[in-house]
């Protein structure tokens, strides 16, 4: 496994700069978002990434299926097409899936009176339809979705998808090449079942994204997520079971918070590390 | 099922002001805790609920037993058998236990640079090791321990206990009129598994507690429980599922929010009653 940036950490950095920035670093791989490729431009976004001999370890994100019905749900579809074509174009190891709260519920805005659902079990449903649709179409291009459990806490307003087992299970009918799972510690790592779900996803595990889970979680939640040893997750025994599951791929730090933000992304980059030789792979 | 009014719902009220609140208010049971009853007197908070013909649906809160070892550890057992004896001489349905977080990480404080653990799979050992002790002596005394799973975001600050599955699994092996599970629809509506576990938990089930999950969620996350039907959750299915199960108790309703805590408590009652029979009965 080898360490990548996913260019939300450094989110200063358009993908000029975090390309230049991975290469100045000594890292091979890259995790990037579809807002910063479009601002740099898909075809600029390829040049830049191949030239610098980079992999794309991930392309952020897909998802977001959980719209009520008609328009919404076609143009999410539709929006989900185009990320697979992008993924595909950037030659991306998977697309992350965020796959959405309940519907009519936005995130960080208060419930409005009437068009929310309260209805899980048909939110997730919802969410098992969508991916008949779009695993084929991923798999006739080449790109594998990665389903993304959330963290509990995002249940109502990003992700039904709750846990590693509720993952797995969705990608079990689909060839290993078109579904996967992404294994994020910040979302995962309070989990029972953790470590018996990663052996049991084994080779679906798509990406391994690791950050800390930060004490006590700052007022927009969503900003909780920390560099590794500042929070309060035991990375080691984590990362063996993901290796030992058969996972071979880059091991992304994807980390949202306001100091690191504000931060110089060259020390973000250093940290970060130094950080993974010392507490993510327990070398 | 009956409804109880928590005391905490009405912080401001005293045990005689609550007992009085549900008696004027035509309410059969009370939730009390432990810092109230302490304040009021224990003999009197004894004499008010019996004189007042109600009856007592749970005690918060024992628990916090992953204190680092020796003292520490020894303080957290007395400190469990004095709320056990309490609650024998209140005649409490159950004590609620909430069984403390990661070694060393204190709620809504900063992680400290030593003394924090971070394993916690041993910090969950904990805590079957303290309930083999707490166990025998809740059952001499007549009390029923309920188990707490608390929402995964209060995993490393106040409970390792995260889902209903995990604190059924710790309770099988002991007597059912020893130890039960609390099933409290804040912290556990987003599980994927609810329905299957509610079911296997059968008549484990010490206590249902309602209070909704807002969105978004306020800066101190701990006050994010909302008046039912002010948040996401669908809480007929899952009233209508703890039924089935063959809880035949009361139903508690304990919400921490500022803006609650801050109303007139006979209108947060009143409120309470109507939304109860509107949304949780799903009569």
């Amino acid at each position: 496994m080898s360490l990548s940036l996913n260019q939300r950490t450094t989110k200063r950095w358009s993908v000029a700069e975090a390309v230049d920035g991975c290469v100045r670093h000594g890292l091979e791989a890259v995790g990037l978002w579809r807002e910063e490729v479009a601002e740099q431009g898909l075809a600029e976004s390829v040049k830049l990434v191949r030239d610098a001999g980079l992999r794309v370890s991930s392309l952020c994100r897909g998802g977001f299926l959980t719209a009520p019905g008609g328009p919404a749900r076609q143009a999410a579809l539709d929006d989900n097409r185009r990320a697979i074509d992008e993924a595909a174009e950037l030659g991306a190891a998977c697309l992350v899936m965020v796959v959405g709260g309940l519907p009519g519920v936005r995130p960080g805005e208060p419930l409005s009176d009437s068009g929310v659902s309260r209805d899980l079990a048909g939110a997730r449903g919802q969410v098992a339809e969508a991916l008949e649709v779009l695993a084929q179409y991923a798999g006739e291009r080449g790109v594998k979705l990665a389903l993304e459990p959330l963290h509990p806490m995002y249940c109502a307003d990003r992700a039904v998808l709750s846990t590693l087992a509720q993952a797995v299970d969705l990608c079990l009918p689909y060839p290993e090449e078109q579904v996967g799972v992404v294994v994020d510690t910040f979302h995962v790592w309070w989990d029972p079942r953790l470590f018996e779900e990663i052996a049991r996803a084994g080779r679906r595990i798509a990406s391994y994204q690791v950050c800390d889970f930060l004490q006590p979680l700052p007022a927009d939640v969503l900003l909780g997520r920390g560099m590794m040893g500042d929070g309060v997750i035991d990375f080691a025994p984590i990362t063996r079971a993901v290796t030992e599951a058969g996972y071979t791929g880059d091991v992304e730090v994807e980390i949202f918070n306001a100091d690191i933000w504000a931060a110089d992304p060259d020390e973000v980059v250093a940290t970060m590390k130094r950080r993974y030789a010392e507490v993510v792979t327990g070398d």
